[in-house]
């Protein structure tokens, strides 16, 4: 019995590699570091084969009554109906923005048909036009998650395509495992520390307490990857453009000045672990820098790897077959 | 590779055991036969080691545009939030029954506290109290069905759990997984050609030409049983007793008629295939003699089936493990 299936190969993908070994992920035959500068419709070409098209965004009942924004989008994305992956798609910025604007009393903002899909999902959850940089520093972002090899929630997806069911079905399964808190993948408030510290002249005052405390560094280390994360460098290299052209600068040099200063110590304190900052990290700094809460990480994360899952819904139907493991009966035995 | 995870064990359970070797399938420790005369609460209490409490369903805002029962029920399943499953259980029958009658027009009926699961069910459906006799055809036939192994959608909702994720997101996805044609086990159209018959005197000839003309007949024949299904005796019994007591007898009368024509030319034309009347057609004799239209079956299925998939959720949090196999990548390698 092999209740994680671990090591258990499930697919065959042309979508994405993921060697933990050599520090490398590529995604539709290209290293992420070269599709970083792409526009993520672009990415989602590759994975798709077919061409994404513009902002189309069906408009769905919310419920912002749900506290949630991934119960939102997971709700929002079951209203729709059948196999139309671009509508899906871009949808999902559409819930996400909604349901954020709704929670605090704010009006929906339509997309706009001039604006591609990062510069849309800013729009519509500010309803301001976003400058070039911050669109060029989330598209990199969205580029660098759009597909991680079978992770749970695109297992999930692949399993749910592989009764020949619909795309907005497996698309919904899949946002109800991202949920999960062992899912991994989904950035966090890897920041947390840096807004803690607040004034790079503590740091490491609170870093030298928190690791003599036994406490866990978020944004350093990483499960997978035995080498370095290889979006780590892309999304470092995102943030720094994109806070040197239209950024708070401020915040920047703090978290640099943080994630020096924990460096060190790590390495004072636990020599040779060869601790380094995560892809965590990097991406909380960029994503504060675009001007995202924290609450709208997960769903960021999800509006661009709704793709990924898509993607792997069309490969899993050309396979056919249904995905059914079994189990193993421990029960009591009738009399 | 292993594409379907065909022959690998993926859950130790204790909630029920298939043997389509020795036709028998237990549910909770009990054999079906002796299951399917409990109260439908009592069988699910089984499952969850918890009472199920009464009526109390969740008001989801309905979308009426979407045509399929199945993804009205996502879309309202989808709605809810957290971890209560009670209230999922409760609040499906009514999400069926309210959309069902919002496609025809019809105000949705609310639940009563004083009826159980079952009768619940009609009465929103219909707004009739519903006979006795009824009601026993109905829970007879949930009961056989709340549970069966590590099916496509049952694996869905434990891949789900198995992140941590919550029982909304969990039932959402199986939902999604048991809408897919190659699913099995949600009963189908089985009894269209007793329809199409009509009349017990044209039955040889109207299944002759069907059988001549290389037509697969619906109803008989089962892919995991390799001797009866253990369902098949007990939904057979199910729809005798409550069409002699509450039903349309002449419904009864020619469906038995043209099974047992059925079954002397099938050995007839296929002898030694030893072809039987599977469980899909003792079912959509039962449930076409309970009122309810062919559209329904399938989410008749499901208002029992998300019983079994919370508890397998439940089971496999007690695991603790992410569910996680592996990709092989086939794609293009980088320059």
């Amino acid at each position: 019995m092999n209740s994680g299936l671990e090591g258990v190969v499930a697919a065959e993908t042309r979508l994405s590699m993921v060697d933990g070994e050599r520090g490398e992920l590529v995604i539709g035959g290209f290293r992420v570091e070269e599709l970083a500068s792409w526009h993520f419709e672009d990415v989602v070409q590759l994975l798709w084969g077919e061409d994404v098209g513009r902002a189309s965004a069906r408009l769905v009942g919310l419920k912002p009554d749900l506290r949630l924004p991934m119960d939102a989008l997971r709700a929002g994305v079951a209203q729709l109906e059948g196999d139309d992956a671009r509508a899906i798609l871009w949808t999902c910025p559409a819930i996400v923005a909604a349901h954020w604007r709704a929670r605090r009393g704010l009006e929906p903002v339509a997309p706009r048909e001039d604006l591609g899909f990062a510069a849309n999902y800013l729009w519509m959850l500010n309803g301001v036009e976003p400058h070039a940089e911050v669109v060029r520093g989330l598209e990199t972002y969205l580029n660098t998650v759009v597909d991680h090899g079978l992770n749970a929630s695109t297992f999930t997806a692949r399993v749910i395509a592989s009764t020949g069911s619909d795309l907005v079905s497996a698309v919904t399964g899949a946002i109800g495992a991202l949920k999960g808190p062992l899912h991994g993948g989904a950035p966090g408030p890897a920041l947390d520390t840096v807004f803690e510290i607040g004034d790079a002249a503590r740091a490491e005052e609170v870093l030298r307490r928190k690791i003599e405390s036994g406490e866990r560094l978020m944004g350093f280390g990483h499960r997978v990857y035995k080498v370095r994360d290889p979006r780590a460098d892309v999304l470092a290299a995102a943030a720094e453009r994109m806070f040197t052209r239209a950024g708070d600068m401020h915040l920047y040099e703090l978290a640099r000045a943080v994630e020096r200063t924990a460096l060190r110590l790590l390495e004072e304190y636990k020599p040779g672990r060869r601790l380094q900052t995560n892809v965590e990290f990097y991406t909380a700094l960029l994503l504060h820098g675009i001007g995202l809460d924290t609450d709208l990480f997960t769903p960021t994360f999800a509006i661009s790897r709704v793709a990924g899952w898509i993607a792997h819904c069309l490969e899993q139907r050309q396979v056919g077959r249904l995905i059914r493991p079994q189990s193993v009966y421990v029960g009591p035995r009738p009399a």
